[in-house]
């Protein structure tokens, strides 16, 4: 039997999914799952986007260029204005998801055996990207006590080797929630430039800001116009996650020519998700207004419920739609396990992620969890009661 | 500025791609050209398939399984048992076309470094596929002469090293339209047992036989359960290329589960496609026979038109919708290059695809271009016309 490669052993499995057959054998058991593991929004698709799909008089469901349809990209360039981020549409290439993006991004960015520092608590699909493109993932660790603020630089600069090619943030960030101060960015900026780098930012919650909080976008830094790429996605602003269109952005036309190879081999991005991506340009701004009003509410009733219980800490995210709690606990992973496997709170439990999968450092994460407030806000209050019975009995509390 | 990666550099261009330019010059000047250079049929939609994505009544567009919804696994396993294909769902995954699929495949079976054996010439953007890997391609050389038959097996033979993990077919060929036949299947079975290897087969074009052609998938041989992967896409059988929907097929558990961790690092292959691929397997049968007796025209009309031009040889294809022409020509990029540039027929003149870049060995292919027959029997008998026309005058003809 010929054997499966390296990487597809150094292949990391989701952090979440380990957890699903608990939550699977719970819910057989009767027991109502809330599910604030998963970045899922119940939020529904703009109406302008699902109306274009019921009308399409479309014929045959052809390729689209492999950069993406003509149309979507100056569409796109208006949208980028209106976010104050200017850009032409040779600057655009649409991509079957985010994920698409950042791996063309690696692929056109690191040779195998590069490396990548990463502010943690990050993404963990980040892992999965480093290992395809053969990028050694180095961590950077922001801390809980600051919510997650930047790391300082000189932490960053004393991770860099001859074989650092680049930097990856995500802000606003999953799972933090953090939102990058311009100062910040600047110094990352400065940071980049001195080390001659590609900074690489996942931008795909920019419409997720809360309390008048202002994005900033790395498009936006002076001076990096060829050293910057942003990975974004339609998936969580407009609800649309099974669209599986995103883009990969630069101003850099070398690394833009390298990706569109990576982009011709596989063809084209969807027809259907670019056609709604197209629709969902003319999504009318209440939208946004009423989806952002529910989001506040929500981080306030899990945000503010955590803070109550007693041992929990949880800073207040200005943006996406992610916290990380710190929780009285020996093992996030057992926790975790446990709400699932043998607790319940009037035949209610909490599916929750262990942080443990955000770090790329071991045994970092151990007493924190992430929780998405995706929910409305009776199942949001329920699942703090839950949590806090639960933290009550659990075996394995730490103070 | 950061350089790009060697991967970015090394990645090919499209062979087809190049030309582009010269077409639209060519058209911008008002000649009519007829657009044999790529596989974008221009058959419907089946209209089952228009008719439910107009009639879907979701309200969230959501991520699915990342291995792919289950109706539509189970609706693939019946699929298959119609085409005598014994398999189960946990056999099949959903893949974003069969690019992701073969893309997964390699990553999941090859190391950076091994090598794939692949008959040339070849598909060009397996070329890509093994880049993204970083896997080296090795061809074996089928010829013209016995209508691209497969290569002896002495001849795969001499190529194997110690680096080879596995040999890639096309099965009917893309360029050439070839079907292999049991007895060379069975030859591939042996050779792949006896040294251990995987082989994977791409047979995207099992709908489009003809001449009472029947297909044999490598999943129907016996004893390779374990060492065989089959890709699979919906882009031509129901001609919705844009649907981006595919599939990797194996019986190899541990396969599966390394080319799963790849899926779930994507999330999620697209919505609409995987909606759009349930409601086809519902494609009644007498779409298929009128899309083959369309094609068998089609393919008449080109291939005894080329024939019966003076210097040219044109094997007859019995499955897909492509075949490579000899032609009595110095050089085939040049050649595609001046009918676009210089020539014109009445106004009217043809796009092709270098053979070239369908062959790894350099200097292969020079006196062979690509056609695909994916438009009617009155452009494709012009077509000819104009070629007929073309050899006449081209200034670098051979004989």
């Amino acid at each position: 039997m010929p054997r499966i490669s390296s990487k597809g052993l150094e292949m990391p499995a989701s952090p979440i999914r380990k957890l699903v057959p608990f939550a699977e054998a719970a819910k057989k058991a009767g027991k109502k799952v809330y599910h604030l593991n998963i970045g899922q929004p119940d939020i529904e698709t703009p109406s302008v986007v699902m109306d274009a799909l019921r009308n399409t008089d479309i014929k045959v469901i052809e390729y689209s260029n492999s950069e993406g349809m003509a149309l979507y990209r100056t569409g796109l360039v208006k949208y980028y204005a209106s976010k104050s981020i200017s850009l032409e549409a040779k600057d655009i290439m649409i991509t079957t998801g985010g994920s698409e993006a950042l791996v063309f991004a690696f692929m056109s960015c690191f040779n195998p055996g590069d490396e990548v520092i990463i502010p943690e608590p990050f993404y963990a699909n980040y892992n999965g990207f480093a290992v395809m493109a053969g990028v050694k993932v180095v961590p950077v660790t922001a801390k809980i006590d600051n919510g997650f603020a930047l790391p300082p630089i000189a932490d960053f600069e004393s991770k860099i080797t001859p074989k650092t090619k680049g930097i990856l943030i995500c802000n606003p960030g999953n799972p933090t929630g953090y939102l990058y101060t311009k100062e910040e960015l600047t110094q990352l900026r400065d940071l980049v430039k001195k080390n001659d780098l590609f900074l690489f930012a996942d931008e795909v919650y920019r419409e997720f800001m809360y309390d008048g909080a202002v994005p900033h976008s790395v498009l936006n830094l002076e001076g990096l116009e060829e050293n910057v790429v942003m990975i974004d996605s339609v998936s969580k602003r407009y609800s649309m996650c099974g669209a599986r269109i995103g883009a990969m952005i630069t101003r850099n036309s070398n690394l833009m020519a390298a990706a569109l190879k990576f982009a011709q081999a596989r063809l084209s991005p969807p027809t259907f998700g670019q056609l709604a991506g197209i629709a969902a340009l003319e999504t009318p701004s209440e939208y946004f207004e009423n989806v952002v009003n529910e989001y506040v509410h929500r981080r306030d009733v899990l945000v503010d419920g955590l803070n109550k219980i007693e041992g929990v800490t949880c800073p207040k995210p200005q943006g996406a739609f992610y916290c990380i709690a710190q929780l009285p606990i020996d093992d996030a992973d057992a926790f975790c396990q446990w709400m699932l496997e043998k607790f319940d709170h009037n035949n209610q439990t909490v599916m929750m992620a262990p942080a443990t999968g955000f770090y790329a450092t071991p045994g970092l994460g151990k007493n924190q969890v992430r929780l998405a407030y995706v929910l409305n806000t009776d199942a949001l209050r329920n699942s703090v009661e839950c949590l806090e019975a639960a933290l009550k009995i659990y075996p394995g509390r730490s103070i």
